[in-house]
C-alpha cells in the first residue's frame, strides 16, 4: 500500500443547517463542502480510513485546530507514537486513542487493530468531543465484547416489516441493485458509529426467494455499500430453500443432494460477497420448516449449513425460539429441545437465544438455556423494536432491560456466570461470540418512529461493544449527541429514560405478569382474550391463569417445574414464594390474591399500586418533557410530546383493562386512595384496533 | 260532601320488593295489596284525599301504629284539632302538620288549605318520616313560594325530546287518548310529592297540531290522569296556529278573525279541560313566528292570547328568550326588546325569563331583565335537563345553580331585591307568580338518564315550593329518600353533590367563559368551531373572543356596554375589572392573559388551574362513589360508577381541548406542576360526535 500524507487545514465555516426531523440520529450530518481547521494525518488510504478522515473533518464536531493521527498498526506515524507491544496486542476492530507529542506539539492519535478499529476509534473521539470535550489528555483502549454485533431485520421482501413500527422496509428490493437509496450509506454509518458490524437483512420467517440469484445480486449491492463501514451482510434462510427454489424432492439435511445444493449456494454467495457473514435460521418454529420435518435434529440441520459456510468462514446463527402446543408448557420447551444437543454443533454454529424463555415480554427472567448450554457457543437475542412495549408510541429506553438479562447470574460455573460472560466467550473461551438485536428501523424519516427509540438502537450497539457500560452512561451519551449537553436538560431527561421501561412494566404487566396482550397485534391489553379454536399457548389466559384463588403461572416443583431448568441456587430461590423476587412472582407462582407482599400489602393491592404507579410515571414524563421545551427544537419537542400523550392515554387504558378484568376474579376493591378507572370493562372488551402497522404488505 | 271515617288498621307485612332500576325515584313504590298498621282518619273523600290516604298507608314508610288525621279546613276532625284562626288563614295548596291529642292519645293531623294542600302535607309527613323519623312532636306550616310551579317539556309530537337525554318522550301521542301508560300516574305522583302543580306538555318550538281537536282530546286524557295529583296541564302554542290549523289568511294578533279564533280555541280547550293552565309561547325567537311578523309587538301578541284565556283564569307565559344576529350583542337583546313594554301586558300574562342573558350556560350572571321589569309579572326559567352540563352523562347537582340565580340581588328596589323576591310576588305584590324548569324526563326506566339527575327534578320542585331551602338540605332529603340515611354515606355524597356543578364549570367554562360548546349538540368542547355561513352568534368565537392580547367578551362601557343593563351598584361593580367577581371575569371583560388575579396568578395560569381542578374534582367524585359501594344496591352503584367514568374522561377532554386551543393565543406554557394534556389539539378538532340523542324523531 502506497503511503502518503493527507493534510487538510482549511478555514472552518461552521454553519451546519439541518431540519431536526430526526434523520441525523445521534450524528452530525456530513459536511456539505465545508471542512474544519483540523489537521488529519494518515499514512493509509483504504476506503474505511477515508471515511474516518471525512468524519473527523466534519466541522460540526468542532475539533478545532488540532492535529489527529489515524491509522492501523502498520501506519508509520502510528508506529512512531505507540509502543510496539501496545500495537502487537491490538486485535481487529480494537483501537487505542491517546494524546501524544507530534512534531513538538500535542496531537491525538487513533490506532486501529485494523482499519475498522481506526474508524471505530474516530467515532469514539467524536463522541468524546461532544460529550466531554477534548480539554484534557485522552487515553482510551477499547476491545469489543462480542465479535459479531448484529442487527436482525424482520423485513419481508414485499417491503413490509414484521413487528415494524417505523414505516416500511429500508430495503427497496424492487429498485436494487441498480438504484441505491442514500439511506443505505447513512444506515451503515450509524451502525459503524456504535460498533455494529453485521446486519441480517431479511425476516427470520424467511422467504426462500432471498437465495435466488436475482436477490443475491441485490444483496451484493447492499453489501458493497456497507463494506467500508465494516458492516457485514447476513441472510435469514428458509430451511426448505432447496425444494422451494430448485425443486429438489427433499430438503433433508442428511440428503447428499441437499448438502450439495447448500454448498453450491454458499459458493455462489461468496463469489458475489466475499465477506458474507452467514445465515440466521428459524427452523421448526411457529410453522417454519426445519430438520425435524425429515426426522432430523436441530444439530443435523445447523451442521449441514455450517459445513457449507465453513470454507468461507461464514457462521450459522440457529435460533432456539421453539415451542409447540403440547404437553409441556411453553417456557420450558427451548431448554428441553436444545440441551440434548449441547456439544453436537459445528464450531461455526452459534445458538441464538431470546433473552427470556417466552417472547420479549416487558419483563421476563433470563432464559434458562443461558445457564445450560456449556459446550456450544450461544448468543443473546434482544428485541429493539417494541413489539411488546408500546410499538413506536411509547417511550421505553431499553438499555436497562438488555442489561437486566446480560447481568443475570446463571450460576453455570458458579457465582458470577452472568449471561454476558456466558455469551461473550470469556467464560468458556469460545472462538465465536455474538449478540443480536431485532431492529426498530424503517423508512420513517426519523428511522425508528419515536425519536427516543433511536436511543434503543444506540444502546444495543453500545452494549454489544461493551456490556459493562451502565444504562445511565449510555443515555447520557445519546442525549448529549442527539439533543444538548446542558445539564438542566440532561438530568431530568436521563432520569425519565432510566425510569421508562419500568413504567411500561408497571402499567402493562407488573409482578411477573406476561403476554396478556391483545391477540395478534400485541399493542393493547386483552387479558380476557379467547379466540375460539386458537392455539391455547397464544391466549393470555394461558399465561396469567387468573382464578378465584389467585393469579400467575405455577412453575414451581408443584407446578410445571420450570424452576428446575435453572441452576442452583436459583431453582430453590424461584421455587420458594418467600424468596422469589417479586418482579417475577406471578411468573413462577400462582399467587393468592391476599398473599402478603414485602410492602405489607396484599398481592391484589400491590398489583393495583403498580398499575397506578405506571400511569403516574408517564404523567411525570410528560411534565419532565414539557419543562424541557426550551432545550429542544420545535419539531422534535412536539413529536415526542404527542407520543407521550398517547402513552399517557394508553397507560390508563392498560391500567383499567387489567385491573377491571382481574378484579372479576379478585372480587376486591381497588384501594380507595388510588385514582379510579375511567373505562368500563365491557367497553374495553369491544376495542378492536387495526394495529397492523407495516407488518402487512403495501397495497 | 258526605263525611265519613275511614279506619284502616291491618297487619303491616313489610316486605317491599323492587329492583333498584331507578324507576321509583325518591318515593317508595305503592303497596301491592299490603297496608301498614297506621290508622288514617279523614272526613273527606275527594280523589286527591284518597291518594293522600293511600300514600300514608304505604307500609314501606313504616309510619307505625299511629293515628293520622287528614283533611281540608272544612273537615270536622281537622276543625277539632286546629284553631279556627289557623285554618282561616290557610291558603290553597298550603298545609299545617301538627302532633295533636286525639281521643286521649297522640296523633298527627294534616290540614290542607284545600285537598291539594292535604296531599302535599301527606308527602311532607312521609318525607319527615324517612329523613328524620317521627320521634318528636311535629309542627309544620308550609305555604308555597310560587303559585305556578311548572315543568316545561320540550317534547315533540313525534316522540323526540329537544335537549332530552333520557330516552324518548313519556307522552305516547299515538296511543292516546285510549291507552294510558301507567307512567302518567307515576309522573303526576312524583311531581305532587315535591309540589309541582303544572306541566307544559309540548316543546316551546311548538307544532301547531297540538291545538287541533284530535290532539286536545289526547291532552284531556292526560289532564284527567294528572288532576287528582293537583297537576294542571299547559300547552306551548305556535303563534301561527290560526293560519296553520284553520287556514286563516293571517295570524296578526290585531286581526279580529284571529282574535276570535283564539277565543273559540280557548272555549274548546276549557270544555274538555276545565282546569287547563294556559299557554307558553316562544315567539319571534330562533325562527319561530310571532307578532313581529305582522308588525305587532310582544305585548300585542301576549295580550291577545291573554284575552282569550282570561274568562277561564288561564295564563300566558310569554318567553323573553329572543335574539337576532344584528348590531346588538346577544346578551343585551332580551332587555332591549322587553323593557319598553313593561306595564303593557294584561294581568294574566307573565314574562318567562331564562336565568341568564344567554342560554343556560354552566355559569351566567343573572339576566338583567329580572332587575328591569317592575310593572309586569316575570318568572324565572331554569333548565333542569343538562343541555350544557354534560347531558345525562355528567353528575351535576343543579340546586346551587338555581339558587345562585334566585339569590342574586337585582337591586331593583334597593338592596335585597333578589331574583326570588322579584319573581315570587313578594316585592311587587303580583297576583300571579310562577317558576319554570325545563324537564330532564324521558321514557328511560330511571326517568332522567343519570340516577343523580333525579335530584335536579327534585331540587327544582323543592325550590319552587320554598326557594329559601339550602342546596345542602335538599340534597340531604333527596339522598335519604333515594338511597339511605346512613351518615357515613350522606356526608361524602352530599359534599360530592354540592361540589359537582362547580366542577363542571371548572372543567368546561371557568372564569365566566361560555358557549364554547361543539356546534349543535352542545356536549363536547369546540372553542375553535367555525361553520362557514353559520350565524356568527352561534359560533363559540363570538363568545370567547380569544386573541393574542387576551380572552373574554368586553361588555364594559368601553365594549358592548352590557353592564349598563344592570342596576347600580352592579353596573359599576361588573364594569371595573378589579371589582368584577372573578367567576364572571371573562363574561364582562376581555382580559389580558397576564392580568393579575386575586390569587396572585396571571389569568392564563388561573384558567389552567381551574380546568385542572375540574378534572381532579371528578376523580375525587369517583373515589367518593366507589367508597360508598356497600351502601348502594349493585345496579345503581354500577350505573353511577359508569357515568362517573365517562365524566372523568370528558373532563380531561374538555381540559385538553380548551387549554390547547387557548394556548395558541396565550402562547404560554400550562403551569408545569399541572397534569399535562393527553390529547393533541389536531386530533380533538377531528372529533365529530353523533350526539343527537333523542332530539331527533324515531326512525
Amino acid at each position: 500500500m502506497k503511503k502518503f500524507t493527507i493534510l487538510i487545514c482549511l478555514l472552518a465555516l461552521f454553519t451546519v443547517a439541518y431540519g431536526e426531523d430526526g434523520s441525523r440520529l445521534w450524528l452530525q450530518p456530513l459536511p456539505y463542502g465545508q471542512t474544519n481547521s483540523t489537521s488529519i494525518i494518515s499514512g493509509e488510504k483504504s476506503p474505511t480510513i477515508g471515511l474516518a478522515i471525512s468524519e473527523l473533518n466534519n466541522p460540526a464536531y468542532q475539533l478545532g485546530s488540532r492535529t489527529i493521527l489515524i491509522g492501523t498498526t502498520t501506519d508509520k506515524n502510528i508506529r512512531k507514537v505507540f509502543s510496539k507491544s501496545e500495537l502487537s496486542t491490538l486485535s481487529p476492530e480494537s483501537y487505542l486513542i491517546r494524546t501524544v507529542q507530534w512534531n513538538g506539539k500535542e496531537a491525538i492519535a487513533i490506532a486501529g487493530g485494523d482499519d475498522k478499529g481506526a474508524l471505530y476509534g474516530s467515532y469514539h473521539l467524536l463522541r468524546l468531543a461532544v460529550t466531554n470535550g477534548l480539554g484534557s489528555p485522552v487515553s482510551v483502549r477499547e476491545v469489543p465484547a462480542y465479535k459479531v454485533r448484529v442487527l436482525n431485520h424482520w423485513d419481508n421482501l414485499d417491503g413490509s416489516v414484521e413487528r415494524g413500527y417505523a414505516g416500511y422496509s429500508l430495503w427497496k428490493w424492487e429498485d436494487l441493485p441498480n438504484t441505491l437509496s442514500p439511506r443505505y450509506k447513512e444506515y451503515a454509518r450509524a451502525n459503524a458509529s456504535i460498533g455494529i458490524n453485521g446486519t441480517v437483512l431479511n425476516n427470520v420467517n424467511a422467504d426462500p426467494l432471498i437465495l435466488t440469484h436475482e436477490y443475491l445480486i441485490k444483496v451484493k449491492a447492499l453489501a458493497d455499500v456497507f463494506r467500508p463501514y465494516g458492516l457485514k451482510v447476513y441472510l435469514s434462510v428458509n430451511f426448505s430453500s432447496p425444494t422451494a427454489i430448485s425443486g429438489l424432492p427433499t430438503s433433508d439435511p442428511l440428503d447428499e443432494g441437499v448438502q450439495r445444493w447448500w454448498k453450491d449456494k454458499a459458493k455462489e454467495i461468496y463469489a458475489l460477497i466475499p465477506d458474507f457473514g452467514g445465515f440466521l435460521v428459524k427452523a421448526n418454529s411457529e410453522g417454519l420448516p426445519g430438520p425435524q420435518d425429515f426426522g432430523r435434529t436441530h444439530a443435523d440441520g445447523a451442521n449441514m449449513l455450517a459445513d457449507a459456510l465453513q470454507p468461507y468462514n461464514g457462521i450459522v446463527m440457529w435460533r432456539a425460539f421453539v415451542y409447540n402446543p403440547g404437553n409441556e408448557e411453553r417456557a420450558k420447551q427451548a431448554y428441553l429441545e436444545f440441551t440434548p444437543f449441547d456439544g453436537k454443533f459445528r464450531s461455526n454454529v452459534i445458538i441464538q437465544i431470546k433473552n427470556g424463555p417466552i417472547d420479549f415480554q416487558p419483563r421476563e427472567p433470563f432464559s434458562p438455556l443461558f445457564g445450560a448450554m456449556k459446550q456450544t457457543p450461544i448468543m443473546p437475542e434482544f428485541q429493539i423494536t417494541q413489539e411488546y412495549l408500546g410499538f413506536s408510541n411509547h417511550l421505553a429506553y431499553l438499555a436497562p432491560m438488555f442489561k437486566e438479562c446480560l447481568d443475570s447470574d446463571t450460576y453455570a460455573q458458579g457465582e458470577g456466570s452472568t449471561v454476558a460472560k456466558v455469551t461473550d466467550g470469556s467464560l468458556y473461551g469460545n472462538k465465536i461470540s455474538a449478540i443480536a438485536g431485532v431492529a426498530n428501523i424503517g423508512e420513517d424519516t426519523n428511522w425508528c418512529g419515536h425519536d427516543f427509540a433511536q436511543a434503543n438502537w444506540y444502546a444495543f450497539g453500545r452494549l454489544a461493544w461493551n456490556h459493562q457500560l451502565t444504562s445511565e452512561v449510555i443515555a447520557d451519551e445519546w442525549l448529549k449527541m442527539t439533543f444538548t449537553n446542558d445539564p438542566e436538560f440532561l438530568s431530568p431527561i436521563t432520569k425519565m429514560m432510566l425510569d421508562s421501561r419500568e413504567a411500561v412494566v408497571n402499567y402493562m404487566m407488573p409482578l411477573g405478569l406476561n403476554h396478556i396482550f391483545a391477540f395478534d397485534h400485541h399493542y393493547g391489553p386483552e387479558p380476557w382474550c379467547d379466540v375460539p379454536g386458537a392455539r391455547p399457548d397464544w391466549m393470555p389466559t394461558y399465561y396469567h391463569r387468573a382464578d378465584s384463588t389467585g393469579l400467575g403461572f405455577d412453575r414451581t416443583t408443584s407446578g410445571s417445574n420450570g424452576v428446575s431448568q435453572y441452576n442452583q441456587p436459583l431453582a430453590d430461590l424461584y421455587n420458594n414464594i418467600d424468596t422469589c423476587p417479586e418482579e417475577y412472582l406471578l411468573w413462577f407462582h400462582h399467587t393468592a390474591w391476599n398473599h402478603q407482599m414485602k410492602s405489607g400489602n396484599i398481592m391484589w393491592d400491590e398489583l393495583c399500586r403498580h398499575y397506578d404507579k405506571g400511569v403516574l410515571q408517564v404523567r411525570e414524563f410528560q411534565k419532565i418533557w414539557d419543562r424541557s421545551e426550551h432545550f429542544v427544537d420545535t419539531d422534535r419537542f412536539h413529536r415526542v410530546q404527542s407520543k407521550l400523550r398517547i402513552q399517557a392515554r394508553d397507560a390508563v387504558w392498560w391500567r383499567d383493562a387489567c385491573l377491571l378484568y382481574f378484579q372479576t376474579f379478585s372480587k376486591q376493591p381497588i384501594p380507595y386512595d388510588l385514582e379510579r378507572p375511567v373505562h368500563d370493562l365491557d367497553d374495553l372488551k369491544k376495542i378492536k384496533l387495526n394495529m397492523g402497522h407495516n407488518n402487512k404488505a403495501k397495497k
